[in-house]
């Protein structure tokens, strides 16, 4: 690959570029996608030129930059999570509908999970996920689903990079993954809103590991965390056999 | 921006590589994706491993290549698309219901219609959208409605490139544009599957200008045209509103 004198590879740079937007800032000028980026200014004008051209990026009239649609287009038209979605959606609404709470379906990405869709709900209980978000593994119903049903080496692997923070906040962490397993969900209080409770069942695959996680969040105390359990394993079974998968379990 | 021997740029290249995965070929062989890009297959092999450490591509055991999760993630936190989509699913999700058919949310992009969203329903009748896929403007309900409610220079533009397509598609093309902007909605029969028809009504900006389109496909001569073109039109509004629009029309 071809590097700028500064070292770092066009394809580092592209990566530094997209990365500089999120939710919260979906248009940046070009001075500060420059210093987001670590890019001299002079440089980022060449590539912001090249990268309009391109569609992966757009420009308004005030000169705002954000993400182009044809980033967007390339992106979804064949994604891992397409198909999976696509799949999950009814069932999301059928939860959705259920329940009367939000839900989500989320992926292990990197040590974190990543949430592929959410369908939210008037009045629901607060939740802070965004789609192509991302929450920490260590706190989140969906999280410790995802890693319960994980194959033992990522396990293992998760263990070896976070061991200190898992130490710390599940101590008894062979424990709780046997029994996520045993009851086929995971649920956690109140960890990132007081007044809300988690929980989350895997999507399996033929081997009987997570291929994806079905969430939601309901009241505390409400009395609706083992229903919403029963309507969340209902579901991913459901999901499962959609995608092909029919091992009995 | 550093180019290849071969004088395409870096950017070039990985535009192709992405341009070559779709709905139909979510992965391919190194050889077939070299092929399909027009890069030398040790370019490609090159290439391949540094977009795989950057999370762009994925590999799998068997060799075959597709869009990493990465890239996903990238596109979707701050893409165009991401507030309209949010604010539009649940309007789409009403129309779904009330009406039972496919429900499509759609944008403007390089002279064709691009698919942001679509919501199934079991044994809605036929139809070919995919959400990142095209569909042709002179075609479609969608196309049509966008065109009609596009500023001038937009519809001018249109027109230049395609010219002889829409003299020989569309020969009273003028007077469809103003009957579309007089009914606040776009039909179209039997084109893509002759036993449907489209109807297509515009999400529109302060200035009365097109963000986007939310359209139907409903079973010919079913008597459902008026009923949708309504339920469009009305939740068109709801969407434009909840994005801060509130221009009486």
């Amino acid at each position: 690959m071809a590097n700028s004198p500064s070292g770092d590879s066009m394809l580092d740079r592209l990566v530094r570029i997209l990365d500089s937007f999120d939710a919260q800032t979906p248009s940046l000028s070009v001075s500060s996608l420059a210093r987001r980026a670590q890019i001299p200014k002079a440089s980022m004008y060449r590539l912001l030129d090249d990268l309009e051209g391109h569609g992966l990026l757009a420009k308004d009239k005030n000169g705002q930059v954000s993400l182009g649609l044809r980033l967007w287009e390339l992106a979804n038209r064949s994604a891992a999570t397409v198909g999976l979605r696509k799949v999950a959606l009814p069932f999301m609404e059928d939860i959705n509908q259920l329940l009367g709470q939000n839900t989500q379906l989320s992926m292990l990405h990197e040590d974190e999970v990543l949430i592929i869709e959410r369908l939210s709900r008037p009045g629901a209980v607060v939740n802070q996920a965004s789609v192509a978000g991302r929450m920490p593994v260590h706190r989140t119903s969906m999280g410790m689903a995802l890693l319960a049903f994980s194959r033992p080496e990522v396990i293992h692997g998760f263990l070896e990079r976070h061991r200190d923070l898992m130490n710390a906040t599940h101590p008894h962490f062979r424990a709780e993954m046997a029994e996520i397993r045993r009851n086929g969900f995971a649920s956690m209080d109140g960890y990132i809103d007081v007044e809300s409770t988690g929980a989350a069942a895997p999507i399996l695959d033929d081997s009987g590991y997570q291929l994806a996680v079905l969430s939601v969040v309901v009241p505390r105390d409400s009395g609706l965390l083992q229903p919403a359990a029963m309507a969340l394993r209902t579901a991913s079974r459901g999901i499962s056999r959609a995608l092909g998968y029919y091992r009995e379990r």
